[in-house]
This record gives C-alpha cells, structure tokens and sequence, in this order.
C-alpha cells in the first residue's frame, strides 16, 4: 500500500522504517522537510514531503504527531480534500503540555469526550481508526514479547477500515480487538497513560497489553 | 485472613464465595442482611453482617459497592474507624447513572480526579488500593484463560499494602501489576470502560487483560 505518514518525531519515523520493511510504499509528511533530509537519506524506501504531499501521496494515512498539535497537521494536510474517503490510523495522543503527575500523564479531554471523536467531528470524510497510541515506538512493527502477540485496542466508525487496519496491523505482528464505534477512543486513549506509568516510574518501556480469552 | 466486603451484589458475592474458598474468613457487610439471608445460608463459611460489622470484622477490606455508593458505603461502615490502618481494596468504579453510548460507559469522574483518590482524601487513613476493577465477577477468582495469568493493574499510597494485595491476588490466580500511587487510578478505572465494551456490544464478557513483557 501507499502510506502517508504525518508527522516526524519518533512514532513517525518508526512507522516509516517499519511499515517500508514490510514492503509498503511509504511517505513521511513534516512541517519542515528539510529537517529530516539527514534521516531520509539512509532509507531510499521511504520519501519525504509536506503534510500535503503525504496525504495527497496515502492510498492510507497515519497521523502520528503530538495531540496537541493534530487539529493543525490535518489542516495543514487539507484532510478534508486529501483523505477524503481514505483510512486514517490516529496514533496519537491527547497528552497535555502539563508534566505528568507520579507518572500519570495528564490529558487535555474528557472521558465523555476523547481526542480522535473530536478529529472525526472536523474531517467527517476520513475514516479515522484509533491504533498504535498505546504502545512506544520502538514496539509498534513486529514487537517481540513474552506470551505471545500483543493486542492493538482498535475502533472507529467505519467497518471497511477496521479491516484493512487489522490486517494491517497483523502483517506487523498485532492482534487487533476491535472495540467498536470512534466513541471507544474514550476507553482506548487512557490505555496510553497507563502504559507509559512504568516507564515515567522505572524508566520500564518495554511492555506490551494483550487480551486474553478463553 | 478476615476479610470483610463492604457490598452484597455479584462482585461481593463472586468475592466472598471465592475468598472463603482460599481459606479466607469472610463477612460480607450489607445495608440490609436479611437481603442476603438466603443466599448466606447455603454458604457457612461467609458471614453477613452490617456495613460497620463488616469493616469492624476485617483485617482486609474490599469496597464492592456501586461506585455511586461508595462513598455513602465507607459512611455507613464508619470507614476512618473501623478500617484506620487496614488495607481497602478499592473494587468500585466511577460509573455514572447515564446509560453507556455505543457499549462506551460513561463516568462521573474525570481523567484529572478518579474515583479512588476522592475516597482516599475523604479517608486518609485507610490504605487504598485500586484492584478487581477492571474485570467482570465471573472471572475474578482463579480465572481459566488461554495465555497464563492475567494482569491485575493495581494502584495505591501505602507501599506495603500492595504487597498485601499483591499477595493475595497471587493466591487468587492474578500477576499483579504496581502503577504506582492513588493517582494511578486514572488510568486503571477506565480499564473498566474498556473491559465491559465487547460486552455491552457482543455478550462477550470472558476476557481479561495481560501486560506483557520482554
């Protein structure tokens, strides 16, 4: 698949890396693009471009920037016009500029309202799905664990893209569990403050949630 | 141990029943026992009592009430009292009365004050620790899923009460999991979100969480 990327930071590259690995054509879309000229150039596989580029390039998208600054990175995308009708993986995280508090991260929502029902109330033509916001970078493409494949808490309002996300995620080592609706996002998006208590705590990153069944 | 459980709906019973089981000696404590007094009666090794018999009997509580309640529950029990000094293992949950949307419950709290840290600033000297919160009654008492132990997420001020409820939840079938202190429980309590939506959407409540590491 062609895979739009926006964002630049760590979550960003690693999904770039990884997702050019298994084979997937990907672009990473920044506000500065020059700034990741150095980075770029040791990955052939993987272009570079604006916010605009990425999406326009996507067949699927990925939002992978700070929550704070997502409303803007999809502005500056034009993804109303760009991801029309096209999947969006949010990867992101509604953290507040707030230090977190004994290793619980402060968020800027709600529990009656999370960050991606907020992105979906403003692009009601993408298809956003809630994946890989509660998992560190460096375990998001083919994590190894003890205990098996980790699960990826998903959801979203559109079924069509739940698939291709699960059988996404699968190629890069994920169970998903689909949790229904974009409204989910309110249970999904705290599953990111209680993985990073660890590792604000014990400096502990490694660490991965499954589901377990019968 | 004595344990005393302060409610007298399926997860107090689930408890009590499972905690006489390991050895344990039990009383639920109820505002109305003769509520209860059927189901008591083919059960001799649980005692049923008052909410205040109950806290007063307990070398381990457990708060199983509502979570509308809970605070009314630790009144009644004459909780900075009978349980000074004691560990409380905090079961309950900030469930609002408003039906859930789309299998999402919904909150009385926010992600900024959970239920747990009201109930320990209101009760300073009880040692809270959030536990059995995030998991449906059935399987709270040596749970039989595929992939090993669950993860119990527990959370609380007082270091050596964990412990406490750490060992317990060992003998009980669970790998507890330490998130640090009572602020922790924002980021356990919505686990409880997150659980109950594949049931609310599929009658599928068979499931647990598991941290997986390295």
């Amino acid at each position: 698949m062609k895979i739009g990327i926006l964002g630049s930071g760590a979550v960003a590259q690693a999904l770039a890396a990884g997702l050019a690995g298994h084979g997937h054509e990907v672009m990473l879309g920044t506000r500065e693009p020059a700034k990741l000229a150095d980075w770029a150039a040791t990955r052939p596989a993987v272009r570079v471009g604006s916010f605009a580029d990425a999406a326009a390039f996507a067949e699927l998208g990925v939002l992978a920037v700070k929550g704070t600054a997502a409303e803007a990175a999809l502005k500056s995308a034009d993804a109303s016009r760009h991801l029309a009708g096209k999947v969006l993986i949010d990867a992101s995280n509604p953290i507040a500029d707030a230090p977190p508090e004994q290793g619980v991260l402060r968020f800027f929502t709600t529990l009656d309202d999370s960050l991606m029902e907020r992105l979906q109330r403003a692009h009601p033509t993408v298809k956003f799905v809630k994946a890989f916001n509660s998992v560190g970078s460096a375990l998001m493409i083919d994590p190894k664990l003890a205990g098996g494949r980790p699960t990826m808490f998903i959801a979203g309002d559109d079924t069509g893209a739940k698939a291709t996300v699960t059988d996404l995620l699968a190629q890069v080592g994920w169970d998903a569990a689909d949790m229904g609706g974009a409204v989910a996002a309110r249970a999904i998006e705290p599953l990111c403050m209680l993985w990073c208590i660890p590792g604000f705590l014990h400096n502990d990153w490694v660490h991965a949630f499954k589901l377990l069944k019968p």
